[in-house]
């Protein structure tokens, strides 16, 4: 048995104890999280210096973005965003062991329909120190254990957090074992996507490139998003002002967040094509056009097939012109990632029809894509936005962590009285 | 381009359409099916006899059972119940287009989380000439396209009534087109298994080596359950004669059901156990035992360590003795399916303590295991019974094939007034 295997049974084992852990717990153990890290304060930060002295070089060499170098670096305002976190979690409802549904079969024949937790979850995130204490907060609340695989980029400051957690969490005598689990490398990690006798659901949160390693690998249950291609369809009634004001939104708040705009598909009938293009200029974004764009504007790049499904994470919009919105529906549904899309409009009849038609996470009316977010959708605290189909879609919050189980209280009652008609269902809901 | 790829892509497309299609078309559309299943009776009843008769060789040579027989063989009574399923679903509630959440976010910014088909189902399955119309009468009523595959057995069969279908949604002119498709040989459903850019859950339905095949076999997600290891565990307090009568009808009812049960582990110090194998014997039972067993009845053979995870589907059943509730906690969970499980006892501490830790779809105090199904829950219909630990879990029915989207209706806010703090979240539920 390898040192893997025996952590996740130890882990599966750990998930049966903390279904039936009770809140006060839970949150008691979240505090103490709170705590040690403001105690630990200094350690972690000379951890993250470790990892900052690495990274440098790294920079240097070009392996690594600049970019990525400062998600990495912690400074005062992420950690104390990092320890509110963890205090957040603890106000936030128990999502388990509510009854969902509650109905009577026959008389002293109850059914209970429980929320329950899902059980061991595999998380794989690239290099940002606060993933730890959050999913670690999001997964005690809900119940369920983590196994964390950190970036090798913030392996010091993944370290030196993970012992915090586990340090506090040790502190409580109720507590179980073996809840927040902690692997390195990526031969470790490609053993975990096969252990599906053992883990539940895996969690990506990273780049598309490791999302769609992890969804060719595994059979275990993936929940998250490769891609975040997002539309925005300005309609022939747009109004001109909050036009641009989206667009300029929805591209430059923060470009590389996968719910921002990557293209913008105008209806052919939209009077001010090109002062949304001069607007778009002027906040430093950089443009690629089709045939009508470009004889708007002859300075725009021209667009090809290729960016039709080009999620840029940068300044950088595609923009179309069509007919109408249905040639919008149909264009988001071929070439998006079912994230989240936008139509801008006064028509509520398309607007409507938009949001009907578009199957994506996030569809929206007159608002910028960048409102796809689990604070911004008042969840408290997410794991990561899902583009599935299945379980859970959107952004996702405790509930995602979830599943449920069917209770049946009865005094005695068999089927065969039922099948042979001695006795009959009453079904009656009593919640 | 290959034919199943084109029929896939098809069925994406009309699965949008779907989607968008209102409650009285789709109830008319069920209704078009029941009486064209009716007035096509006797041309079903042809191509039915056409498969038995090729299935009568098969069972002489041996190739398929007499109880494969038995199910594909289409009778009066399986026709009515045929007709009437396709009815009731017409009378089951929309779980499309609900509004699960409707929240304030802001002054008119509006989100609301809307349930919605989960888009293209496939839907692999043995021998049994009604899943045909059962699935596509659900599948029409959530809003979702299917690929159907059967059994070859029934080939004639199902397409007969495959047909009848079909050309009873074609007499509704809103109907979409390429809702119900059939597929036919083993190739292309392992080539509908790799069509994750278009199929979005699969669901099996049947024996445990189809149900295992599937999901080595694909990356999309599947719906179902490939064991059925259900366990009854008797404790001390256990009264008597509910504990003989629940065993067997857990046992005997229909021991080839999924929810049948498998091993019955008994408290030490429950003073009937030889009772409760003579009532057992008595009713036809074949039993495997532990040496406890053998000590007090000499004919019971002696079980194994594989009985502990053998799915019998006969009348045969496993017998262990253990210590207490803890014991037999941990042996279910160790040795079971998560299917359904269910304690006697008198004691309601053990009752739900069981409950609260056997980690099954089902957990049952003072019943017996086989009311887990669809129509005893009261769900009106069921597509199976699930063993996952997300999405859905145990049994199916309308609403584990639907999922959701958020729509966000505004009046063109942008997320920088709320990072900058020029505007603030209201988050006020309204629903």
């Amino acid at each position: 048995m390898t040192d893997l295997v025996k952590m996740a049974e130890l882990a599966k084992k750990a998930s049966i104890k903390m279904s039936a852990l009770n809140t006060d717990i839970k949150n008691e153990a979240l505090k103490k999280i709170a705590q040690s890290l403001k105690e630990n304060k200094e350690k972690i930060f000379e951890a993250n210096k470790t990892d900052l002295y690495s990274a440098k070089t790294l920079v240097n060499a070009g392996e690594i973005t600049q970019s990525t170098y400062n998600r990495l670096k912690l400074d005062e305002n992420k950690f104390q965003d990092m320890v509110q976190g963890v205090l957040d979690v603890a106000k936030l409802d128990d999502p388990v062991n509510k009854v969902l549904l509650k109905r009577e079969l026959d008389k002293n024949l109850i059914l209970e329909k429980i929320s329950c937790p899902i059980g061991v979850i595999g998380v794989i995130f690239e290099a940002r120190p606060d993933v730890i204490s959050q999913i670690s907060s999001l997964a005690i609340k809900s119940g369920n254990v983590v196994i964390l695989k950190g970036g090798k980029e913030a392996k010091e400051t993944n370290t030196s957090i993970f012992n915090t957690v586990k340090d506090a969490l040790s502190l409580i005598p109720e507590f179980p074992q073996n809840v927040i689990n902690q692997i390195f490398s990526r031969e470790e990690v490609s053993e975990l996507l096969q252990m599906d006798k053992y883990i539940d659901l895996i969690i990506p949160r990273g780049g598309n490139s490791l999302v769609k390693y992890i969804k060719e690998n595994t059979k275990i249950p993936v929940l998250g998003h490769a891609d975040g291609i997002c539309h925005i369809f300005i309609d022939k009634s747009a109004d001109k002002d909050m036009t641009e004001k989206i667009c300029v939104d929805a591209k430059t708040q923060y470009p590389s967040a996968c719910n921002s705009v990557e293209t913008i598909l105008i209806h052919k009938d939209y009077p001010y094509i090109k002062d949304l293009i001069i607007t778009l200029k002027e906040n430093g974004v950089w443009m690629k056009g089709d045939e009508v764009c470009q004889k708007l504007i002859p300075d725009i790049e021209k667009a090809t097939e290729k960016d039709r499904s080009t999620e840029y994470g940068e300044k950088t919009v595609s923009i179309e012109v069509l007919s109408d919105v249905d040639e919008a529906i149909n264009y988001i549904n071929t070439y998006g990632s079912h994230h989240t899309d936008s139509i801008i409009t006064n028509d509520k009849t398309n607007g409507n029809k938009f949001c009907s038609l578009v199957d994506s996470a996030g569809v929206y009316i007159n608002a910028s894509t960048r409102f796809a977010d689990g604070f911004r959708y008042g969840f408290g605290a997410e794991v990561g936005i899902s583009t599935n189909k299945t379980h859970a879609r959107g952004p996702v919050g405790l509930e995602g962590l979830t599943i449920y189980k069917y209770k049946l209280t009865g005094a005695g009652q068999i089927v065969d009285d039922y099948v042979k008609h001695k006795k009959s269902f009453t079904h009656k809901t009593l919640n």
